[in-house]
């Protein structure tokens, strides 16, 4: 439960909002690079932090993310021609290099040397792990490498990465994602009311889960954020799950074989968000047959569409929109509810957004009643507000420079050790340098 | 014509507005019985007085009406499992049951005794004459008895009920109900310009309707609200339609044989109406040939179909829509209206809604040019809003306890008597006990 | 560039803004002849200057344009019979005729008189050169004629209008069009790039106006508003083109064979507009190959439908609505882009609706950078706010009661001259009366 003035804090993130103001302190994924392919091709309009902005890849390969109209009439540059270097604006030719440098002004005389006096907005980018990331903050403290994730720094084909539109706030998607208790409800089969019947067999993490939906949580604050052990019963020992949750809005799960996943909470305006889910493996690149399945839905991404949307103020952004959702009631089957699973819902993040979506874009936090389930998500918050409010004060936060800070593993164990920090210990040599 | 001030009271509904008090001191018809068929089944999205609300049958055939979001997270209850009597939340298993108890919360400790904290808003149900009733004022003041009317009291079958979607404030549809003028036009066939054709035959009601447009209207006001006579000149006698209306929103029409009929305009928000639409026969059920034709429109209810809903404001219900609507300007046929009716319009509801619904959802009533014709509205209008500004003042309607009162006929005669006074004397029998 | 304040003023156009009550001074095209066909034939819903209205022809021809909704309890007139000189509300059957008197009013008994106080809010009209003309300002100041335009007064069929509905402010469409350097890029097919292959054919206007995307402009103020001459290099002469701008938003255009063509652009309200297209021939009617080749699109009109429509607000008006759109991009295809033009958008207007309405439905005139080219765009502002401000002081325009200072041509010509008084000068005789 949050004061109104904090939940405004937490959910804004436009110009020179406090929130919006941290987040800009950040590297952050703005694109897949799949959705700029080809040098010289069509540009893609995406919105972050409030921001309309429009992204190409220019003639040597580098990618520009500018100011989504031209600084000349506001007119928008998506329709402009992508070539020689620079994105040129439909309406009078004047064109735009990745740093927002006017190439070309041919409709005025050049002795006038207005060219000279225009520039473009234009935020810094970088390309690795699949993923285009923006920094759109104060270049006097913009951090030198992107976080160092294990599925940023694997080599290419390591890792799984897709992206595609959350129709909430970031902080409604990040809260679910921290959130374990959920996971014993929202994604369990019909079976979690026969709790025998699966012991029988070897039961999946979700299965596992679901055999004790009121697990114990032990939370670890930590420079990057926290990381936190959810001890559920399982027969004779505990089913341990290890999260981490990373400044701003990153988290790191448990349960994926071979390296971990998790899910980046990019902010596209108050009542919008990109989803980026990632998967890695440390052993070989994810074969044919692996990446046609997570095509396929079921789980991280959902199934879902290239397609130019209209967001709620009338903006339009180029992205995938998934194929479930509110509108058709993420496509419920009640007989399937009552048969198969919790929710008579297909997909783990079909589950999730039924829910999450349905709260409204940004859910009201002075009406909720959270308990000792909730404390993770309200860990975030809490860490959250503190460093935004410090940013207002003038007190720069030190993590943003630390990219090594997020070479870190989640964590899945069967072990009968009832203490966290004890699990973290014995288990450290997997979790990377900086375990907590 | 009212002023801007009077116009918001008589239309604002949501918690605290004094209209909106004043309709929570009495019960009010919220689904029709066939939306909740069965024990357990899907659950319903309504909205009633602006609040969001889901409603359910549980295990025992109980109806719930509660809020539509779970307190623990704000998470819609719609894709929550309706099992073991109670309505129990996809996201962390939370379970209310129709009284709003927190029956189980499996993901937190049951030693934290959370769960004994926590109630759902839920509002006392009654289910007769084919209608689920809500009561969602303060319960000390709650009325024992629903609303006496002959169609509630009568056995199984003798009514027929059904609901459907308007989309204007309440006041608009029942200002077009007591408004007996516009029978004339509004519902008049292309005779209505040659009444000398009409003599000859056996004229309906509405024929009979239009061979007076002016109708002299008296009006005696009563305890629950107002009865009015119109009489209308027809060949050597009078034409006398009495028409009921009953606080907060009620109508009693003359016309359909053996019983009344009307419609309660029960209000889901300030852009929205329920309408519920009664008939009622005291002789035998309904049969089935009846119903079907019901079914087929041309009266009420409208042709229309089950579907979800999206409010103006985003909200989502389920409910019946009609199939004539704004965007399809209600299958306006010109040359129709040239050569078979007054407006080229098919349907007596849909005739209603084009121009209710064409007024905006809220109608500026600081505009209108009210006459002779308008007393009904007028007197509404005033007695809703003195009973309103009184309840404001701390005194309770007594009304909503006298559920007997809404025992009453209709009535239509042909009779050579000009006074109303004497026609209701006349009548009286066929009154019912309270007739004015 | 333009002040937060100067921007609300230039663009908003209801009733008793500074704007709105300049346009009110002014006739204005309000809908084409063949929106209303024929006699008692449908009304058709439209809005100007921010207000609803229906236009209607009635029993002998006339046409009138008058208050949407009926002033008894405010019903849509759109509902209503066009029959026997006058239209009848549906609802209650008032009628009224073209002038606003109330003709009959059936509903109420006939000695109340109260028929005889109310009136219908009546614009004048008058119907020329295939528009019908609307005056919505003060009678007393209401101008004898309307606007002398060639193409008004030429002979029936000697002249082509069009109207669609543009989804802008009514400037932002009239600022492109004045816009002379834009067709040097945004109308120009691949071979901009190539200027050499160009001059070896023989050129269109824009080819022409391609070779040179940085024209000379020179702007001479006129009592109508202004004329300007824009100069671009063409071989060894210049290729002069002279564009009027007359208050308050009309332009003619060089470029059309045998006489000028222009757009009008009148404010349906805030955010959107009627854009007006008229093209005129001095030498004979357009023929029917002519005007089936008008209506396949590629210039002006666009390829449009007839149809209702939603406005922003939920307001309904009949009109057309071209087939590419913001919803679909204008139908860009980025390979023609590449290969044929240089937008990749079919069609002339089309390109110009792609940009103008891109930059939303008010487009913030605070963050512009213009230049030089953007002279007469600057002027026009300027002539129109000051016009505005002088109104607000209570100093009446006197241009709209010089019909004739209308009755102007656009120019193009190839010639040495370097100076564009000596270019009028030598031009005058085929320039009209009042060339500048």
């Amino acid at each position: 439960m949050l004061s109104v003035e904090d939940n405004e804090m937490l959910t804004r993130v436009g110009p020179r909002t406090p929130m919006g103001e941290l987040f800009r302190r950040f590297w952050l994924p703005a694109l897949v690079t799949s959705e700029l392919p080809d040098r010289d091709g069509p540009p893609v309009r995406i919105r972050l932090l409030g921001e309309d902005l429009v992204a190409f890849r220019d003639s040597s390969g580098r990618v520009g993310i500018i100011g989504a109209r031209c600084p000349h009439r506001l007119a928008p540059l998506f329709f402009g021609r992508n070539e020689e270097g620079g994105l040129r604006c439909a309406y009078h030719g004047w064109k735009f290099d990745v740093g927002g440098t006017c190439l070309d002004m041919p409709n005025e005389p050049p002795e006038r040397q207005f060219k000279q006096r225009i520039t473009q907005t234009a935020y810094p980018t970088r390309e690795q792990g699949g993923v285009i990331w923006v920094y759109m903050g104060p270049s006097a403290v913009m951090p030198d490498k992107i976080p160092q994730f294990e599925w940023v720094q694997a080599p290419e084909g390591h890792q799984f990465v897709a992206k595609w539109l959350q129709r909430t706030n970031w902080c409604q998607g990040m809260e679910g994602e921290i959130d374990t208790s959920h996971i014993s409800f929202l994604h369990s089969m019909k079976e979690v009311y026969n709790p025998e019947a699966l012991v029988a067999q070897s039961p999946s993490v979700l299965e596992k889960a679901a055999l004790d939906g009121a697990p114990r949580l032990t939370l670890l604050e930590t420079p990057y954020g926290f990381s936190y052990g959810s001890r559920r019963r399982y027969e004779d020992r505990y089913y341990w799950r290890v999260t981490r949750w990373l400044f701003p809005m990153y988290s790191l799960i448990p349960g994926t074989a071979h390296g971990g996943a998790g899910r980046c909470w990019v902010p596209v305006d108050d009542e919008h968000t990109f989803t980026f889910h990632y998967q890695c493996r440390d052993d070989r690149p994810f074969n044919d047959a692996e990446i046609a399945q997570f095509s396929e839905g079921g789980g991280f991404p959902p199934r879902m569409e290239r397609t130019k949307y209209v967001l709620r103020d009338g903006g339009i952004i180029d992205t995938w929109v998934p194929t479930a959702n509110l509108e058709n009631d993420y496509l419920i089957d009640r007989q399937m509810q009552r048969d198969v699973n919790f929710t008579g819902i297909w997909g783990v993040n079909e589950q999730d957004r039924s829910l999450q979506e349905g709260m409204g874009p940004i859910v009201d936090r002075t009406k909720e009643h959270l308990g000792t389930a909730d404390i993770a998500v309200l860990s975030a918050r809490r860490l959250l507000l503190n460093m935004a409010k410090k940013l207002m004060q003038g007190d720069e936060p030190t993590l943003p420079q630390d990219a090594a800070a997020y070479n870190l593993r989640p964590l899945e164990v069967l072990d009968p050790e009832d203490d966290f920090r004890s699990i973290l210990e014995k288990y450290d040599a997997t979790l990377g340098a900086a375990a907590f």
